[in-house]
């Protein structure tokens, strides 16, 4: 393996491209490859038989573009596919959402004696009790809220902002249980979540700690990456980023669509905050083929605005 | 053809069982073969040619049960492939729920000079803009108002009713434009949607006509299978049914989906108002076949409560 290879993102349609925008913020220099299986989404609301076939296809065809490290960016595929995935391609490295976020939900709640964990996610993630399973492998005692907010996802996807009072009523619905339960940490158990952060923090207020799972993904796989000596250049921390503003990037980002490209490069642009070249379609139903040169590429990125 | 073959009627998912539920109470005695495409729903974000494909799929599979007629009972996959399924199947009879729509609204909306009619429906049916073209095939002068409510399948999905406030406030924020515009009948123009009739009602008032899509288009398979005589029995009127209460079926139902059975099964007891047999499990990656007889069954249906 070659730190030249690109780092494979995949997910059922949108969500993964906030993991996409923290590992560009980590990882400016790395070249990204990004799968949304648009013709099969949402994930959140499906069997892990049908989840798991979905993102098996998805890896076979990701696999001869030789990616360094394939990142499982959908916590609905993460819950229900990964140990099957992992199982199945075992020459590949591979990482999901939900263990970095665990990790990190566990860290916020510190010495806490019987810290409260809320997560909210897709139905799939809760029904598979993934969450609760890694947060309770790394701490004997903690209290485990789990809720299914399944009209998050759709509410973001029509491009409804924190500030939409369907989206508020929604917050403050769905998370009023977890707050009379007192929970210290939130994680934002699907990668869509990061865009409603700001609303979702205003619902909570300020005692809970927020974790996003898209970013705790990408100090992952910097790390993971780090240790085999795989880096292009050296990470950044993302708070390095939030005072010296967006990095410049010399990484290239390629996108795979198995439906309307057009159609996904304009909802990418709001979960990216940038512009990107149109997405290459993959038929959803046949086995799908590449028939480039699998590394090299030149898409450049364009900045909004 | 025989008029004891079935009718087949084909959904994204759950939505066309609305329109199984009115060809009961119409046809009561017809045995009736639903698909409902489980894996690969919704339709309503897709692009025509993914919709297109998994239709296609569909009807291959129900094609050797020898249907007298099949029914496209989702507006989004009528809209986006009706005319190349209809030139692909040509020895199948087949129809849609645009089109029973629009001659409903365009009655309902009687001798107006120029009447207003709304449609609320998914992003793609309403971009497809089928419901347009079929009222203004019928009608020289009509506005037609076509507003897309795509929260609405996901808010019915979670098992929210017309009494949820979240409901509620998205009613009055979709259907607000439309009200405004003074609309004289209103389309629901996708089969979840008769779900929420009443709740839709209540915020259109009672000047505006509402047009029930599945129902008209149940009507419309009667009219359809009698004309060719190849009805089990005649066709009851809807209003007798709402006088004399929900007829006692001797027709079957066997339902098809392609992700996991049960939870299906739970979800079709709201739409129907009974529960019906475990459905039957068909591979959405690999082409379907049947190993069973085509035609003979046995399911009987048992009422809920």
């Amino acid at each position: 393996m070659n730190p030249s290879n690109p780092i494979a993102v995949l997910d059922s349609g949108l969500g993964g491209l906030t993991v996409v925008s923290a590992l560009r913020a980590v990882l400016p220099d790395e070249d990204l490859v990004y799968f949304g299986d648009t013709a099969h989404l949402p994930y959140g609301n499906k069997s892990p038989a049908v989840v798991c076939r979905f993102v098996r296809r998805i890896v076979e065809f990701l696999e001869p573009m030789k990616p360094k490290h394939l990142v499982i960016a959908c916590n609905t595929a993460t819950a229900l596919a990964m140990p099957e995935i992992v199982a199945e391609f075992p020459h590949l490295s591979i990482s999901g959402v939900i263990d970095p976020g665990a990790r990190a939900a566990v860290a916020a709640a510190g010495t806490r004696r019987l810290p409260s964990i809320g997560v909210i996610a897709t139905e799939a993630t809760v029904r598979s009790r993934a969450y609760e399973h890694a947060i309770l492998r790394r701490r004997n005692f903690a209290r485990v809220l789990l809720r299914p907010t399944p009209l998050l996802v759709p509410l973001i996807e029509e491009g409804r902002t924190g500030a939409d009072p369907l989206v508020e009523s929604a917050l403050r619905q769905y998370l009023q249980s977890l707050i009379l339960r007192k929970i210290d940490v939130l994680v934002l158990g699907c990668t869509h979540y990061p865009l409603l952060k700001n609303a979702i923090a205003k619902v909570t207020g300020p005692r809970v700690q927020l974790i996003d799972s898209a970013e705790q993904c990408a100090q992952d796989v910097a790390r993971r990456l780090d240790r085999k000596g795989l880096l292009r250049s050296p990470a950044r921390s993302l708070n390095d980023t939030t005072l010296t503003g967006e990095p410049a990037a010399s990484g290239s980002l390629r996108t795979y669509v198995t439906d309307d490209p057009d159609r996904f490069a304009q909802l990418a642009a709001r979960f990216l905050g940038m512009e990107i070249e149109r997405p290459i379609f993959v038929d959803p139903m046949n086995a799908p083929e590449i028939t480039e040169d699998p590394v090299i590429w030149t898409d450049a990125l364009r900045p909004t605005g």
